[in-house]
């Protein structure tokens, strides 16, 4: 069994304001996120699916030229390979889980 | 895209006193569980590897005969076709993640 407090993780800053603890299991990837009120996390694409669930605060995800306001109980199913950013219209946690794992983040958590 | 308001899914009771709104994307499953407190998960396995986040209350998890309580910012990755069973110490909601996707929910969600 497997518990970790994620206290214990380090924070990587994946853009300015936008603060991420992750967890990179066997099949999967988990970020914890904390979005500052205000900022933006830039367009950006990947190969993985994601589900963006929003446990505190407002994020504007838009997707597309679409955009709609992600919040507790609102949550995002994002298919591989769409370009998607975000605005965090309050401060924000989020929890997104990707599949498969996240071989980017893994890269860069061995460099850091 | 695909915006899901989990208000709009039917509820599943998956035991006593533990109902789950479940969505099945292409790749994960992910259950959002809310157990009445003094709830019991009762032990059970699956093939599929889960992650447990608590994201209110507090859920005592026991695997393999060891327990740990879980709460926000205390997370569990579960391996695959690890038993486990789980107490609520108080009212919890909880996010599950599972990959593959739950054939059994699938089948379940079919079939109600």
């Amino acid at each position: 069994m497997t518990f970790v407090d994620l206290n214990n993780l380090k924070e990587y800053e994946l853009a300015k304001g936008v603060r991420a603890r992750i967890i990179n299991c066997e099949s999967m990837s988990i970020s914890y996120v904390t979005l500052d009120a205000g900022v933006d996390m830039p367009e950006h694409k990947h190969i993985n699916e994601q589900v963006v669930n929003v446990i505190e605060g407002e994020l504007e995800l838009t997707v597309n030229g679409e955009s709609r306001v992600l919040k507790r109980g609102v949550v995002e199913v994002l298919p591989p390979n769409v370009p998607h950013g975000a605005k965090a219209l309050t401060e924000c946690r989020v929890i997104d889980v990707f599949q498969p794992v996240r071989e980017d983040w893994v890269a860069m958590m061995k460099s850091s």
